[in-house]
């Protein structure tokens, strides 16, 4: 299940809005067409943004322009550290005269054995006919391959695992009905689409034996930005004695930000809860809502944190700097 | 807001499933007319569904025919206890020589007043200013007037109380959105409508001072069935520290139910999930859903239950019962 080709130096990707009905290639043939892809979320799960950033600025950056394009590509989605940190290594290429393709693919393959460590780490925690709740999508659709947080999914079918998957349809962009129950189906593998408010039912039931998500931004005290619901869905988790496991590369951590407070959380549109997907509005014109894109789960609700250089376990704002000096 | 008018006998409501998009009354004629208007949840809320079925077996019962009439009209929503009751009530009427009608509108009244009672009670818990979460939709679309958990806030604006309300929109179905964001609007009240999975991050940003909800069965031991979601509310109230408030008649409690155990859980299409109020599916043909239409809260996670007879706090087992002795 790919999201982005790169190929006779030109850039494309499956416009991730119009999933699950429509599998739609674009070509992306400048920057003002890479920021609204962005942006608009035809490109989205921060590893996915950040190589897709990564060819933009290889493509699209002319000399010293490469700075305002970084700034400007930043800018697009302010949450995602993978972003400006994809941005950032393209710029260290161009000041170090290196080719900016090159640089691009390699963010790429690195990524690619990134998600199958974390997706190994991941999997050596589960076992054989598990239930297991997801939130959002961070699988392939939202990476390069295997995924983060479905990763442990993926990589467990290959090796005959089989899993039972409950995913929250996660609104309000339904990214858990839309493209995790898609790309899990398409796998092959047992997925039960919910809504997000069922979460607790499901727990209560004894049907879930580990939570597994992506994360956009961790801090050094392992409090994690991640698609605004996880945060409930984590409470639930400790309340009802179900390991809670974030999923995402090492770089994801932000040693900048000291906890969650530090983290910006992007709020976007309220359109998008009472107008957007819907045949008709489902609120007045004049309601008011609250649309926060990402909430912040405290680390005291995270059992583990699953990286590409390992599994991270309390108490995090020791252990996540002990693998850095590692 | 009246879902409901009896005026020189004649019977009309407002069509729900219109809502918020389009206020449209409807006179209802015929008791086929009736038994539609509750299938298909133009009329809808245990109290209002009771309310409507008593006029509608005033109105269109011939003699004995009532008997039939009653059968029929309860096998329109089998699962809604007001429904039967009220139906039978107006049989006992009809048995006792009184007039149908007359027993139709003390129906109404006695829901009007208990509606008033659960209010004063629930507002006597609450303090200007305070911030406040709901689910679902139990307000004067679901009831005669006030409504249950949605009175302490109409009778509170009335009084001049300022509350800032925040109504997840309730998926499947979006109650919330639909009914409860619209109701709450038109009443003049701050109301901001948010995602089911956003309660977790109002609550840990000290919007929320109280959750009121309402409930569709309390069992003796006060687990309490109510629409999918509650439960999850009620958990992340808890890990919050914020008081969590179930309201409702004191007929909602069913002593023949111990615990939650015994309570029945209504299972619904998929189709709910993944199809229904969207412009297109949101996940493909063949992805599984499960879609539970209530949920049982567990009564350690319970504040206080708010009936017409008082407020009544754990432990529940024991002062439920309590009430009903005095």
């Amino acid at each position: 299940m790919e999201n982005l080709k790169f190929i006779a130096n030109k850039l494309y990707i499956l416009d991730q809005t119009l999933l699950p009905n429509e599998e739609k290639w674009v070509e992306i043939q400048n920057k003002e067409q890479a920021y609204t892809a962005i942006k608009t979320l035809m490109v989205r799960g921060a590893p996915a943004i950040g190589i897709f950033a990564g060819y933009s600025m290889a493509l699209f950056s002319k000399n010293k322009d490469i700075y305002e394009l970084k700034k400007y590509l930043d800018s697009s989605r302010p949450t995602a550290v993978n972003l400006s940190w994809a941005t950032k290594r393209i710029v260290n290429a161009f000041e170090n005269g290196k080719s900016l393709i090159e640089e691009a693919v390699e963010i790429h393959n690195e990524d690619i054995k990134m998600c199958r460590k974390i997706s190994e780490y991941g999997l050596s925690l589960l076992k054989d006919g598990d239930g297991i709740l997801t939130h959002c999508n961070a699988g392939e659709l939202a990476t390069s391959k295997y995924g983060t947080g479905l990763g442990p999914l993926i990589l467990g079918k290959e090796k005959g695992y089989n899993f039972h998957v409950f995913s929250d349809e996660t609104r309000p962009l339904l990214q858990g009905a839309r493209l995790t129950s898609y790309e899990l189906e398409k796998a092959g593998i047992d997925v039960t689409l919910i809504c997000d408010n069922m979460a607790s039912l499901v727990m209560k039931k004894g049907m879930i034996n580990a939570v597994l998500v992506g994360c956009d931004r961790v801090a050094a005290n392992g409090d994690t930005a991640n698609k605004i619901g996880t945060s409930g869905v984590a409470v639930l988790a400790k309340y009802y004695n179900i390991p809670f496991y974030v999923l995402g590369p090492y770089s994801t951590i932000d040693f900048s930000c000291k906890t969650g407070d530090d983290i910006e959380i992007e709020e976007r549109s309220g359109e998008e809860i009472k107008q957007m997907y819907f045949e008709k509005p489902t609120a007045l014109k004049n309601t008011k809502c609250f649309n926060p894109a990402f909430d912040v789960t405290d680390n005291s609700l995270i059992t583990a944190i699953i990286t590409d250089k390992g599994i991270i376990y309390p108490p995090f704002d020791v252990n996540l700097k002990k693998i850095l000096n590692d």
